[in-house]
């Protein structure tokens, strides 16, 4: 769907934004060059929509469907195509094995499709936690981690045509998130689990194609209940290392334990050069793959400002950014816009901190102006920032109100129907 | 179906069972009367199965099939009766209604079914987590809680049908969970959400009839991650209280944010008279709905000295006992025999303490006696009491056993067929 | 000490803020009345600060003293002095006795001392986590709920002397925090724990005065570590209830366990009449009394959401601030001053909310827009109408910049000397 | 204190315990051989007694004095003397410097007091989590991670001192503990700090004696509240992988967040070789410091299942034992036998798992069997077996109740006196 009228729409907003825009720059007192340097780097910023969020996500209590969603891989390019015309930050869309799977002569439609919101193909995802209709054998007690060689190959052999299905559509990179794990103390062997994981994913990693990388998540629980193969950052780094360079550590932001400090888990990664990338969400519990920013802003703040303290440090320094959220009660658009929106303020507010000023107080242990320099960057208003970057790109100057004023909504659902089943969990 | 050669089966480990039986009472140094006593309490502790714990479970992520499983309640019926004649500790379940829903005709059919297993009908339960096809509201944002009285009106008339079928087959209680609750901030106004569900609740109450009760859960998130509006025993009580006398407030194991001290809530419900009973499970992280007992063992014998010395108290006390747990690799039904094993064994070495003893011990302050005694009775083998009561009331000494030896799943699966989905999650 | 030149340090930073007073009326759209209405609300909001909180504060593992702190009563008045006159919202103190214990020829200076500052006497709060030197009996296994009825007395004695203390400067409630619990399962009973605790402070409550308040606070764990007796919310409220009208719920921020949702405990308790007010601090992980605002702003927000919104339902409304921290590593008056402002900051936002808009997206269960009307508040910068309320009130427009500027800590060191110990923890 | 009576005190018990031993071999089928080599792995396991535990310990909130407690180093080993008697299992201490600094002349006395008792020295702990009297730099800010250089290098001072006094008495291992890290966020840049950190410990692990091991504490907060540098397994390996074979992970059972599955850890750093050993306690909400097993002993025998494989796989796998607890309501000796208990039965329970036949069902996927088989074992009254090893060894049958008839404590009230502060927390 190619949107309309989105610089007329954006015309109504010009005055506002100019002075919101101007007040910005005096009140942090910012030339038009730096300002234009942050602007710069906001325009650049890409966030993957992962292909299984654009429909009514669920939980184990039930679904409650949502209206007009995409029914295939068409679609969902056509969805992620709305929230890139509309944000400019969404030109990237992660795809999912076997729900994503296409056939040889769908690539080219799917590639075409794709060019024309300039959408490109990001990190491919294998599935080895639910069996497939068809598939000979069960992954109920685990893929990679399998006793039985026989599933292990299974799935392997499936990472490696996910592999080819990446390269078909141009993609640079295999996420792999495994469930594997324990429900009860007793039922794996931790060391020969980890072990067999571990051979497993070098199989994989050497067919992986020479500019590819290897994303590798970690996960304390769900839906193992004990214990999960790959739990933790630090199985996973282990992991990482052992299998070699095009191996790097995935952060899904709700992959966590209570209370678990985050920023410094990243900022250890850039250190040790073995932070792949996010999966962006917000949750209060436990994976609750809610919108970004929706419950812990400060948090999501203070994971930005090691991004950026890392990509200044080493500008080479390539991530890979992803949202992964559940969509249960809201429209999964409208929700994404708002996950983008929210990562796009936070990284605006990480660039507007004074690193300069932090370090000084760093050296001086002066705790109370660390604060300071942080929370002042972080209680700044940045959204005139956010906005121009948009609009210089073409976007719309408030996405989310483009989308309910031009009800782009009841225009899917009357192409679509009301009731359509993505696929995906 | 019928078992056989319970006693003969039996038979084999008499011996060993009677020198385990001697061997305890000596070294507890209790009269022979002293374990009858125990035995007697034993035998009358009746552990309710859910009708929707009988097929595998599952996660968001998927569900692995079992197999044999019970396709509809008479079935599940016949598994519980598998389940009592073994372990002679299961003689109730409780329905799901819609799940178990039942017409006129069938009731007679399912009733003779549980008469001929003497399984009786613990409390029935209610659905208002999920939409059920052809229902002409949807629960998406809430049901008793909802913003639209339609709603919450369609989902006290279906509270009252659920009082209706119960009444048909004998139970009497309704188990109340609500999901109700907000996955974002401002989605809900947290009074108003907690009055309208109070309102509806009225009017479920007053349908009761006279001698029923209404067991409110309690449950802090899932499928709502960022609000419930029972979130907590603190308000199940406040409910339970306005309500009036038959409103009670039911503890799932489950539902506590990490750490919670539940043996004093337990404590405090009975001090309140406000306890209605239990849904047994075992959890690491969150509501993991796993076997009870395997995680926190000693938690759930310290909830069981709570219970013991509540019923010193008042021996009056009637309180509810269900497993509600999802088998998500295990044979449900293997599962649930291991669940009833570590609840009659928690009950045992709670029955084993000295609570006078413990008594003088918190009157002096001995903080280190206090313990002895409590770890006294922990470290008791008490197998050979649960089993001596277990064998009188004509059970297998070993249920897990007998249920391999026999081969009982195979002939289920005989009967039913490999892969039956069973109603429920 | 009398703070000097706050108008000329103001005149200063003059035109930048009334520009941004200008840009914050015109991007939220809203009227001078209605700036004013906001303003004048800010400024009758006063935050009262513990007298314990002014000095360096430690953990179990040690405290690294800071410098020039207050060592009696006087001098700690002379810091909250120096704070108000700064932002104008620190004007009241709240005693902790015996710390603060005055004698008759005491009080006649340490009153005016107050009335000076204009500085109101809050809350006073008791003490029967500690034995205090020559105390006959001791605390080690309780206050309240302790076995022995002498050394119950013993507490109740200090309470009702903790109500003269507070009658003599004008104080018009008692706060009770009991770390009486238990560290090991069986060391306390817990019904007869909560019945002792109840009939002690029904005692302490008979002897408040007509016009006092007695709050209670909660907390689940330390300096016990296996329970306390009044562990959560719903704990606190039957004990309120129970005792009557003038007892209520006190909530401090960190006395939760992990993933609480605080803000719905607080509507439930504006709900119910009973919620007393707060201590105010910031955590991660347990009870850390880090600054307010420093981890999790926007939790804060929401919960000012609900205070709001309470205190528009109901004008008479009448709650209890309370800044409640340890400051470890910074300056207590800095650390301070960050959270009072933060305090500040996080009222002003919920002050922004359009509960009227945000009351319709609920009608409509419109949870996207629910999100949006919360989030655009939130990122409001509102600094400006905060410092505009101080400013009317004679405060600075930037408190920690004047207390640096003007060498406040190095003129304390010069008066009190470098190492001055606090009486406190 | 040369304990006496201690086989009269036995003998009274003999019949009950030959009885109880034997019932034990027959119920669990084994042969006098298998109960042996149980009973010889069980007399060579030796845990260490830290010396700052024989004290009364407290919180922040203050402590409650204990009576009778060692005033000095020398009275410590008696302590450690005295358990050592009792259970034959406390074979250990680990002394804390500068707490229990020994000048030149008192070694020969030390030592000769410890030989007596047939005490070894166990790891050497540092400190710089305090400032100590007269030390002229301080740790406020850190120790091996602050910016100032100088600070560093007295912390490496420190603890190349520590070595050195450990070489004194023939320790062969230090044990660093940083309580390094933030409270607040922009306080440390996460990455400098872990550097600092790192090239500070190659320094001290440069100093090592060729026989000696470096332990590396990991902990996530506290005394730190946002940040610890050292926080998780994951950085503790990170350490010790840079620094080289002598460097390990030593892991406190206290230090981890809600819910972390320790065994799973230990497991993988066995795996990885770079176990060092354990701090032991029990805990309910953090670094609780309880007596081991008091809350949960199911974990702590998933733990030792975990060792116990990992010794068999590789029979030179040393690892460091000790209790590290904190006993602020008990007698702290009797705490530790109870603790000690805990760990023998914890490690008895271990040793009569079946692992071949464990391996088997792993093999089979046949979770339910796998969880009997960890149950059979854990639910065995294992306390005869450990009581055989202790008397075997000249030990009490039942050490608390020696301690308590033969009024132990009492003595050494009235050696000691009724109030002796014991260096340390």
């Amino acid at each position: 769907m190619q949107l309309k009228d989105i610089n007329s729409f954006n015309e109504s907003y010009r005055l506002q934004h100019l002075k919101a825009l101007d007040y910005l720059k005096v009140s942090r007192n910012i030339t038009d060059d730096q300002l234009l340097d942050i602007v710069q780097q906001l325009k650049t910023f890409q966030v993957a929509i992962p292909s299984w969020a654009l429909g009514t996500g669920g939980t184990r209590f039930g679904r409650f469907s949502g209206a007009g969603e995409p029914g295939d891989l068409q679609q969902k390019i056509q969805d992620v195509g709305i929230l890139h015309q509309l944000n400019r930050s969404s030109g990237a869309i992660s795809l999912h094995i076997p729900w994503d799977t296409l056939s040889e002569d769908e690539i080219q439609t799917i590639r075409e499709e794709a060019a024309q919101y300039e959408i490109l193909f990001d990190a491919v995802n294998s599935n080895t936690f639910q069996d497939q209709e068809g598939q000979s054998l069960s992954y109920k007690f685990g893929s990679l981690c399998h006793v039985d060689k026989a599933v292990r190959n299974q799935a392997i052999a499936h990472m490696k045509e996910v592999i080819d299905q990446g390269q078909l559509v141009g993609s640079k990179s295999l996420t792999v998130w495994l469930s594997d794990g324990a429900s009860f103390p007793g039922q794996l062997d931790f060391k020969e689990a980890l072990q067999r994981v571990e051979e497993s994913l070098r199989e994989v990693y050497d067919y992986l194609p020479e500019d590819w990388q290897m994303f590798i998540e970690y996960k304390p629980y769900e839906p193992n209940f004990y214990s999960t193969v790959i739990s933790d950052w630090g199985t996973s780094y282990l992991l990482a290392e052992s299998l070699g360079p095009k191996a790097k550590t995935l952060v899904d932001l709700g992959h966590h334990l209570p209370n678990t400090n985050i920023e410094q888990i990243v900022a250890t990664l850039i250190y040790k050069n073995k932070l792949a990338g996010f999966h962006f969400n917000d949750s209060k519990y436990g994976d609750d793959d809610l919108t970004v920013g929706a419950l812990k802003p400060y948090q999501l703040f203070l994971i930005f400002c090691e991004l950026v303290k890392g990509m200044k440090d080493n500008p080479s320094l390539s991530l890979a950014w992803m949202i992964d959220a559940s969509h249960n009660i809201k429209d999964p658009l409208e929700d994404i816009l708002q996950s983008v929106e929210a990562i796009m303020l936070a990284y605006a507010q990480a660039l507007m901190v004074d690193y300069k000023a932090l370090k000084e107080t760093q050296l001086a242990n002066d705790v109370t102006y660390a604060q300071e320099i942080l929370q002042d960057a972080y209680r700044t208003d940045v959204r005139p920032v956010v906005a121009e970057a948009r609009i210089q790109e073409g976007g719309a100057y408030d996405p989310l109100q483009y989308y309910r004023q031009y009800q782009l909504r009841e225009q899917l659902i009357e192409k679509r129907g009301l009731y359509v089943k993505a696929s995906g969990l």
